[in-house]
């Protein structure tokens, strides 16, 4: 099957679903929030330089998923662009927003919370908003989604860790077990390993980049965040223990015969965190876009802040590691070991994250850059 | 409750889903071809005055629905452009397709049928089709759905005749019921109850040439078909008498205790089928458009031509009637009756319109309009 057909969130709204289970994402978008909002202003100050202000703005959120997170991003920006039309005494303008995601992602959730979503914009904004027309489009963002020249921001929050397929390297009867009884680039994986997630990184940005350059606008604006790394080495633990971590887990599993360790081995995730050079370096090569701003800044596995009040603070923190993860990868999880060991697996998942979280401080790297459309 | 959120086909797959009983609107699409084709030709001969082949088309289908007919105008529509652009030795457009039906409309049926319809695309095209975008648009088309001048081609197909709500003259305690025992407009209806819904056709009418004609380019074109009747009475059969009957089934209930009177006095639904005289005044009273070609014709009840060999052949006229209007007005009437007398209602109808049909030769009167954006 396709990946683009199996990578999707938790459904519905029950207590495995993304959407009861995506505050580690919310706080990626509330940490990368200054960065964003300099983007969206960049492109009112852009189009005033023309002495025009802007009549249509087109703004894409690559990634959006379902779930209380989806509608953040344009909320936040349409907020945004609004007090600025009025602080400059300019017409509000038209807005065409554009939610991607893949094939199976759940558009009749998003597209259900549509008509609150105007209301609650009226009322944010005191009853002075512009036209703002709302729509989906599925599809995968490593190709051709848009028209020509027809975006002004793009944005992806969490999304672009995920590489449009297993690495091709890793393809293949032989191939595929290279890997043995690691998930994902593990401090014992051979070289061709590291080589084979490398150049699938490599590729899929490039067609990332390539597909955006062709579809925005020149001066138009586009901020990506994404899990990375620090180093630049692909094995250290901000990159890859979360998924050492779930192997270990499966491995356990597999000794009391509940996995066949046969399907730990030929199992490959299609996910990638790159360190900044990386970015920098597949971005500079063409030469489409100019990176204006980046940084990278570390989140703690379950996106906890200890300040919330709410129903997961009761959970142990392996336990609310382990629910945020499910929520994400149980789909793909599934289509290959079952869906019958879910609730073991991440049950014990739950318990090894927690005994090493006592252990060692460790976060993910969260990156965040914003490009400008040459 | 909105209209906006109880007007849906029947979902799904089953037997009473309009995706099984959706014939009669695929009829519809296959008469209103010609004019159809014509409209999506004369888009690229206009973009040839300005010597000039189209870069990048627009196009919106409004009231798609979700069924083996969403895709259908699609299809038919990218197959004549790209046949048209290959003769004339054009490179092949971009084309942005916008899918539009109310905020309760199964898009995710839609998007997930959308690989496959690629797929068949290129092989219908011999692998020579032009980059194509599509996306889901949900919203009321009585209102604004994109931004300013950027629709090249509208279609709309077996939506029109749907108000956005129940006449206005026909809300509140008392004028609710001045239609008593009748669904819709009857020769025994009060001419206050003609009035209000003449009166809300208009302004329906009206809403949405306007927003249209703020969303399309200038020489853009516009096809819509709908519900209509030959005669300038509104109370004439080929308009109403499919509610006449229903009317009759759900009373034939109250006789025995199944269905309270009062629910049937204060049901209106919120229908109109004009005469073209009707279309034809709104469209010139503002002058945003210019008619160029329209057609009404008669279309068998239960949109059988005979020649078909499908399962449906097996069941009575009558029946196939009833399947094909529960498909289509099911949700709406069990949030006013509830969903208890839905099978024996609808078996009921089928008995009243094979008995009908047996003594009458009624037909629908489709009223076919292609319009030019001055």
């Amino acid at each position: 099957m396709e990946f683009a057909q199996i990578l999707c969130m938790n459904k519905g709204g029950g207590e495995t679903s993304y959407a009861q289970n995506s505050s580690l994402q919310s706080k990626i978008i509330s940490d990368s929030k200054r960065i964003t909002e300099e983007a969206v202003e960049a492109i009112i100050s852009t189009s005033n330089n023309t002495s025009d202000s802007p009549q249509s703005i087109s703004i894409a959120d690559l990634g959006c998923s379902s779930g209380p997170n989806t509608l953040l991003l344009v909320s936040d920006t349409l907020n945004l662009l609004y007090t600025k039309c009025k602080r400059l005494g300019y017409p509000l303008p038209e807005v065409q927003v554009f939610l991607n995601d893949l094939f199976s992602n759940d558009f009749n959730y998003i597209f259900g919370s549509l008509p609150d979503f105007h209301l609650r914009l009226v009322a944010e904004n005191g009853g002075e908003v512009g036209p703002c027309f709302i729509s989906g489009v599925p599809g995968s963002f490593y190709g051709r989604l848009f028209p020509k020249s027809s975006l002004n921001f793009v944005h992806s929050s969490s999304s672009l860790h995920w590489l449009s397929k297993v690495p091709e390297g890793l393809e293949g009867e032989g191939k595929r077990r290279m890997n043995k009884g690691k998930l994902y680039i593990s401090s014992t994986s051979p070289r061709s390993v590291l080589e084979a997630y490398t150049t699938q990184f490599r590729n899929d940005f490039r067609k990332f980049i390539k597909s955006r350059s062709e579809e925005m606008v020149s001066g138009g604006r586009m901020v990506i965040s994404l899990m990375g790394r620090k180093s630049m080495d692909p094995t250290t633990a901000d990159s890859c223990y979360h998924w050492e971590l779930l192997a270990q887990a499966l491995t356990s599993l597999a000794s009391q015969g509940l996995v066949e360790e046969e399907k730990i081995d030929s199992f490959n995730a299609p996910y990638y965190a790159p360190c900044m050079e990386e970015v920098k370096k597949e971005t500079e090569k063409e030469g489409w876009f100019v990176i204006d701003r980046f940084e990278e800044f570390g989140v703690e596995w379950d996106g906890f802040t200890g300040e919330a009040e709410n129903g997961l603070k009761i959970l142990s923190r392996g336990q609310r590691v382990a629910k945020t993860i499910r929520a994400v990868v149980e789909t793909m999880l599934v289509s290959h070991f079952g869906g019958h060991i879910m609730d073991v697996l991440f049950e014990r998942y739950g318990n090894i994250v927690q005994h090493y979280l006592s252990n060692h401080r460790t976060k993910y790297t969260n990156l965040v850059v914003s490009f400008v459309k040459k």
